[in-house]
């Protein structure tokens, strides 16, 4: 039944578990990172390469197909081969021609802080299977929540994979807060009342995703018009929740947008915070984006009334610069983190625990039973380099917006859609003697947008506005610089259209 | 408005966004992975550091403060300080003596192809913002899918952040395509009967924790009592079944579990699909843990009877030996995948995007927007080391398992609580003359565990079984050998109780 070799290890195993092998590959892959920086900076090849997926995915099998075939090769040889063909032919963020998504070149430091809870395969849910993973998590919630402006001990922050999961597990908590039973009965009207959920017209999809899933339904889901600003009109939030009632709605949670994703907009929180406490229902801020400016001085303003926030999703892997997905789910009152879950797992949380460790697991308060490390790039380049640091990353990706806007106003064949409340832009080109309506404008930024991601020089995306598409840009890394803000606009009005 | 200096960078900002600074520090993270697991195979430290969460909590905190301090020091030798602090006070799980939890220590190489996406920060929920990234986890789950017998082009799969995540989805498509307005109008009783889902009682919390986040409630979860063989006691079902409608039910979908985490008992998945194609309902395989034998020639008749699941969820965090998280979803019908959310992100998304590059956005069928890549693990040992190398570690923990087995059950001070159907065995220790009753013996493996663990040279866990407490190993270290298996009873007998 057991061969006989079973006390001897293979030499396969014994040699690719080795510290030869990976101190090896790892060399291999400081090597193939500084040549992928180099070449992103040097700004002379694509910025998104052809975008053919057939042919990747044939790339990506022709790899697997061929694994462990040639073991004459040098596993580090091979390693790099691949490294580099997975870099070459992904999106290059650190090219200073990219200002697309509200996804950031990250600090390279962070994502070699990050494999180490990887290398070592840690599960921060408990805290036994990842003592200084678990720690790393609860010393940057502290900070962070100071940041808030919370007393510590007060409030509760977990980790947790992207502002969709927290977005969810915040109204999650709401939902069971105010239905009592709902977790257990199920999702039910209330006194001939449906719960209802209020957001601004512009709110991430999540949030109505959020409806869909919790059995809310997206129909429950109030859309309050935004006003000039893009804000949410909180003079007609008052009306729609007045007159909730009389549609059969009964609103249990008010969610802010810190920011709006389309024009980069921040709701007036602390005037969302008055309604929700006349109203008596949480409010949730969704700061995916946004939540970051606490980290500067010059602009945490942008959040005020953060503070008053019930719940808070704050993702790391967008203003502080650190890999995806690296989020944060925050509670004002720590003891509201319980009740999104109500589980038992004998095996994994005893809550008797005599030995005071249950507290630390954050499994019963996450989606995820299972968690990665995911604190440990954000904590890494906050004790190698400073918070100061990462503010002065902010602060720059706010002062190359500034100058984006000032160099599309001054364009006579450009023109802003709104001014930027922080690094999102969205604008359009309106060539001279276009004599183009509405539509055609629309039309034209289409084809400009998909010509620029197809030459693969330059990276911007689009977003529709009161139904016309927008050129938008998330200024985002810092080593864009005028010259490339300004070497965009020649791109756009070099395309052919 | 904008500083003179605007068009410059700050020398910090060039410098920790160098080439040559993120090579500096690859190349100490490859020092201090080789120290570690050098350190782990020599077997001559604690398996699991002492468990003082404030004194982690402080150290992580600390080094934070000091961030950015003093910067006379180069910076690749406090990386080297913070990443030996980060990798000395976690949970050894390369150490053989570990032997605990359903998480492997990882193959070395698998966290270094997983740092390449987090480097770039390939967002994989959006094929454009991760064209590699995406073609990986396409081709990846075109070789999955394979193993589960499904014809190409005919199925879909995902990438996603955990198996609660992938059985939450799961069930959230089956509770959308079975009642196809709960999406917008929330869920609610049908003709009088509420919806249920039926699994076993043993198997996975996520599922009840899945009807309370669904709407659904955990009250309408019916739990399945087990058979001798802890597998899901088939013959109950069906009456379970027939009885539901009485009760007010609607079951619209069964889960089977592949393997249970209690034991790793594997329900009879043919015989699960039978009961579902008569009832006209879904079936859900949570293959989290066990899909994997699906590699292994000489155990893959363990999941029989997956390929007529309409649904699978895979870790490969688990038995393929990848750091967590990475898992997969599966649907049969490739039409499925996106009934669990139904979503408009115009910025993103576009359907109709003439381009036919919207049915490589994985975003509209995952929890995620903004997603990790999080298949270079796998593919990267796959393609490095080959898919035989992945199976033989499958067949190593094996292996082992039925060696322990075999020394637990020789041995007159030991009682095994099953026959392990893979590599989970539950036991406990029975001092020779201890007269202990049930509930002693309970006490007493809480006991023993506990103090193994705070011991720390060894590493297991412990479960309860029909109300008593049980020790329970996990063998799925390649290096763990019958030395190892051998020693760990020694240590159970030498502590004090």
């Amino acid at each position: 039944m057991y061969s006989t070799g079973f006390m001897n290890c293979s030499p396969d195993i014994k040699k690719y578990f080795s510290p030869e092998e990976s101190q090896r590959l790892a060399t291999e892959l400081g090597r193939c990172l500084a040549n992928y920086y180099t070449e992103c900076q040097a700004k002379s090849g694509r910025t998104v390469p052809p975008l053919t997926p057939n042919a990747y995915i044939q790339m990506a099998d022709e790899a697997m197909s061929l694994g462990g075939q040639d073991s004459a090769k040098p596993s580090a040889l091979r390693f790099a081969e691949l490294a580099t063909m997975a870099l070459t032919y992904g999106h290059h963020l650190h090219d200073p021609r990219y200002m697309g998504h509200q996804v950031p070149p990250v600090v390279p430091a962070s994502a070699l802080f990050d494999v180490l809870g990887r290398a070592a395969n840690q599960g921060a849910a408990v805290f036994e299977m990842a003592p200084f993973g678990t720690a790393v998590e609860k010393a940057v919630v502290n900070a962070l929540g100071e940041l808030i402006g919370w007393a510590p001990g007060t409030f509760a922050g977990i980790g947790t994979h992207g502002g969709t999961l927290a977005n969810v597990t915040a109204l999650l908590a709401a939902r069971n807060i105010r239905y009592g039973n709902s977790w257990t009965d199920g999702v039910a009207a209330k006194g001939g009342l449906k719960p209802a959920i209020m957001t601004s017209s512009d709110s991430h999809y999540c949030i109505a995703r959020a409806c869909g899933i919790l059995g809310i339904g997206t129909a429950q889901l109030i859309k309050v018009p935004i006003d000039k600003e893009h804000r949410m009109d909180l003079a007609q939030a008052r009306e729609l929740l007045r007159t909730s009632r009389d549609q059969g709605l009964d609103v249990f949670a008010i969610v802010g947008s810190a920011c709006t994703t389309p024009t980069g907009s921040f709701d007036d929180l602390a005037g969302i915070a008055r309604i929700a406490q006349e109203h008596k229902i949480w409010f949730h801020v969704d700061g995916a984006h946004g939540a970051s400016f606490l980290f500067s001085e010059k602009h945490r303003h942008l959040v005020a009334g953060i503070e008053h926030a019930d719940s808070i999703t704050w993702d790391a892997h967008k203003m502080l610069f650190v890999p995806a997905l690296c989020t944060y789910l925050f509670y004002k009152n720590a003891r509201h983190s319980w009740e999104a879950f109500a589980q038992d797992a004998p095996y994994l949380f005893d809550p008797n625990d005599p030995t005071g460790l249950a507290e630390f697991d954050g499994g019963l308060r996450t989606f995820e039973c299972t968690k990665g490390t995911l604190s440990l790039g954000l904590w890494g380049i906050w004790s190698l380099y400073g918070k100061e640091f990462i503010a002065s990353l902010i602060d720059r990706a706010m002062a190359s917006t500034k100058k984006m806007f000032e160099l599309v106003q001054n364009a006579p064949d450009f023109e802003v859609a709104h001014v930027p409340q922080c690094n999102i832009l969205c604008f359009r080109h309106v060539p001279a003697n276009s004599n183009l309506d509405s539509q055609g404008l629309s039309n034209l930024q289409q084809k400009i947008r998909t010509q620029i991601v197809n030459d693969g020089n330059w990276y911007i995306t689009g977003t529709r506005l009161d139904g016309s598409y927008w050129l938008r840009v998330t200024v985002i890394n810092p080593l864009t610089t005028e010259e490339h803000l300004a070497g965009l606009l020649d791109a756009i009005r070099q395309t052919k259209n």
